[in-house]
């Protein structure tokens, strides 16, 4: 058995079940390996970025990783924005990416460059096994390594004359380290914290988005009246009906500032004490009240969960969640704006879905409309690189392929990854894509505002400027396999979003809307 | 004056004239620089592998650099792909990375991560001025550095504090280091070499390829019946009628083997003695014959042409360069194939073309097709990083406007930076884009024949398959505001192509034939 066939096998018996791939020359015994094994589904994107994105996708929604496949150091590269944000979300993932022999590394053909230095910024490990044994006990180190809590990506630079040499070994699979639990103590000081009344703020974050993390929270709030708040950005959100909803931390400091003004504590579970997104002139980057104490109560990668349910035991074991009601917004009417999309969404959205927002400028609204819409999974990027909406769908899809996708995408994201369209349509995924299309870098006008705000106005700044000429989601989606349609109003939007959720296979709907003032 | 306004000035001054650009927030005030600097050109991307491959078009035609302006990390992971083949083809480029303050990044928000290791891998300087003073300086320097011969990529990581601090000063244009000659010695080395009669080949790249080059090459040929080659991939190559054409290094060991047969000296000016592009079991990675010795006349980064026009004048001061004559390929006729498409462009290629040339599996055929057409620029990518071509042919748009610029793409390199018909149709580039669609990876089912050779077809592993969906190139190419149009057939590309560079503006053609067998 070869190199590449003892890692395929090896990974399969860890509990691979799907590899992203974008491949090369030195990767072809690996796609060999992938016909070879197939209990690992090799799913095909046209570019590194799709690869990476769908694989994010694809961990949050199966609690375990997927494999990726990329070329050398430049398909590494096509593929880092998305392998950020992945980071960020921590979401387990083993990345492989081929490379020469090393001594055809030491001619320097063409494609070589120093992948290690660069994966190595990914801050998980970097494996590079040198002959055919060590690549079945480097796969099994990396799927172990890559569950390490709280998850991260846990790189295989698989030289091409490791895979294609005999003497390939399957490794037994390792096991995963578990989540450390809190220390009881830290659980009481923060009981104690809350029952002294100060005004306080819970924040939760990271595994506490999902159901158990956002019950034990409201319970909290329940017996103390503490206010639970959301982190910024949170990798896998259960919402709606039946579920609790809090408030989520807002991206601008003065904003935040206004929604933890008077908080003299923040408690933080599962996440990280508040920061900017971006720094501003005269604005702070951590945005913790100066007068107010941090307390942690599970720092990222413990056991979160456990640590608020048992707090919220301690409090009151009696305590109950305060759960959303089911109730949907009225369909609205007329021309589509910068809110009432969201509106016709929280009214249709259906059964179970996964929904994947990133939409930035018109991010808020979506939130309240879908409050009490059926309970869905709600997952957004958190690494701030654009363009992993559409893939983290195809990688959603395939972990939940019972489970309707909707991919809400600003049409500035939407390009970056724009052939994550054809791997949707090759995949026959139920992703309903739709393209918020504004035409401009609205997020960037805003950010103007706040940031340059020396008198001359971003609207005549043509680089924000997507409207020269428009572009034609419609025709792009039709071009890459995926049926497409274009809405201007809400009642189009309602009937085109309906008819692409019930057909199967994947749909595209433009929005189109006129960008806020 | 603010510090992005130092940079922006400092720039301009020492003669950077376009910027390629993908901003975000931590580079609005170097958006905002570039409205209060008219002679920088800013040209959006809406992907960062458009704005680096752009670059790289640009800085070959021009002879300078452009700059970039990149949004943090994931911008310039985005980036890096065509940033490495820019690496490879020395082009000269100033690469400005927008970045988080110091004290921002000290929180680690979500966009925070490690831009100075990773852009340190492109082997060029990188640095990161401190205060708005140093912004001017630092860019300066990162020019002069950027022509440091043979050219590299200077990168320059602004913070957002220094971009927005007051305080920073236009640094004056600081001088290049002029290429460094050859030591006449080695001429004369190489000289009595070449008339010790040994069986030799003169492997000529860099900026050999160019004429001053290859007329030098050419009489030494004649003089000393030497046969010349080119590198297997030269960045800009003057090509076509009344130019000395050579044949080129092929991209597998036995090909090369096969070239070299019997060659006892081999004399490499301005490139690198012959490498495989990839490894192979049972090949060698430096194809140098065995019993051949190496003689570089020139290293990359000395003055290859002055060192080639010595050795001609010394071996013979009345040597004549053999030149191609003018004569075009008839017109073919039926289905169109994967070589007679190559006889539609050299029958139709208009004067002073510049050639973009990312074919891969179907580059051999266009070579010879155009050797007695009009004379032309060819570009080719040079590190192997899929997706440079519709990019670069930006770049060389804009360098040179009153040239026709042709770009010459195969469907899967095409798909990579497919939202560079966007940039060119917003630029108004007179380019005419053939897509030869195959459907599929063809390139990888023939390095599989000589890979992996284990009894399994290529054909028959759907990772190559491009058809399913069908990718229907005329319809993104309009979504994006590029005028397409399809052909199957010889007269249809013909009657295409010629219509598509008598229009201003950009266009694009699908060119669909079958892979070969």
């Amino acid at each position: 058995m070869n190199g590449a066939e003892a890692l395929m096998r090896t990974l399969a018996g860890s509990g691979v079940e799907v590899c992203f791939v974008n491949p090369g020359t030195t990767e072809l015994h690996l796609v060999r390996a992938l016909e070879a094994v197939p209990q690992v589904r090799p799913v095909l994107g046209l570019f590194e970025g799709v690869v990476t994105g769908a694989a994010d996708g694809y961990a949050r929604m199966a609690g375990k990783p997927a494999a990726t496949l990329l070329h050398l150091g430049p398909g590494l590269g096509h593929g880092m924005a998305n392998l950020h944000n992945t980071r960020r979300a921590n979401s387990p993932l083993v990345n492989i990416v081929g490379d020469h022999p090393t001594r055809h590394k030491a001619q320097d053909p063409p494609l070589e460059s120093d992948i290690a230095a660069v994966a190595g910024t990914l801050r998980g490990p970097v494996r590079r096994p040198e002959n055919p044994t060590g690549a079945g006990q480097d796969g099994a180190s990396s799927y172990a390594e890559a569950l390490e809590p709280p998850g991260q990506i846990a790189t295989l630079v698989m030289p091409a004359d490791v895979s294609w040499g005999e003497g390939g070994t399957v490794a037994e699979p390792m096991p995963a380290r578990p989540v450390p639990p809190v220390d009881p103590a830290v659980i009481q000081r923060v009981c104690t914290i809350l029952r002294g009344g100060e005004p306080a703020v819970l924040i939760i974050g990271g595994p506490a988005g999902r159901e158990p993390g956002l019950r034990a929270a409201s319970r909290i709030a329940a017996s103390t009246g503490v206010k639970v708040m959301l982190e910024m950005y949170v990798p896998r959100l259960e919402h709606g009906a039946g579920v609790p909803a809090f408030e989520q931390l807002a991206p601008y400091p003065e904003q935040v500032a206004a929604q933890l003004d008077g908080v003299r504590q923040v408690i933080v579970a599962g996440g990280k004490a508040p920061v900017a997104f971006f720094a501003y002139p005269d604005q702070p980057s951590c945005l913790v009240p100066p007068e107010a104490k941090t307390q942690i109560l599970a720092e990222v990668g413990q056991d979160a969960v456990a640590a608020l349910t048992a707090l919220a035991d301690l409090l009151d074991p009696n305590s109950e969640p305060e759960l959303s009601t089911a109730a949907r917004p009225a369909l609205p009417t007329g021309a589509l704006t910068a809110t009432n999309w969201a509106q016709v969404i929280g009214a249709l959205l259906p059964e179970r879905a996964i929904v994947v927002e990133e939409t930035l400028s018109s991010r808020a609204p979506l939130a309240a409309a879908t409050a009490g819409s059926p309970r869905h999974d709600m997952l957004v990027q958190l690494g701030g690189a654009m363009g992993e909406g559409m893939p983290m769908a195809i990688g959603a899809a395939i972990a939940a392929p019972d489970r309707p996708v909707v991919a809400l995408e600003g049409d500035g994201c939407a390009v970056y990854t724009i052939s994550a369209l054809w791997t949707q349509a090759r995949e026959r995924l139920n992703i309903t894509n739709v393209i918020l299309n504004n035409r401009s870098y609205a997020v960037l006008r805003e950010e103007w505002k706040h940031l340059v705000a020396d008198g001359v106005d971003a609207h005549s700044n043509r680089l924000f400027d997507l409207g020269d000429p428009t572009i034609d989601y419609v025709s792009i989606a039709e071009g890459f396999g995926v049926p497409g349609s274009r809405a201007t109003t809400a009642e189009e939007l309602a009937e085109q979003f309906s008819r692409a959720i019930a057909e199967p296979g994947p749909h595209l709907i433009e929005a189109i809307f006129p960008p806020a003032a």
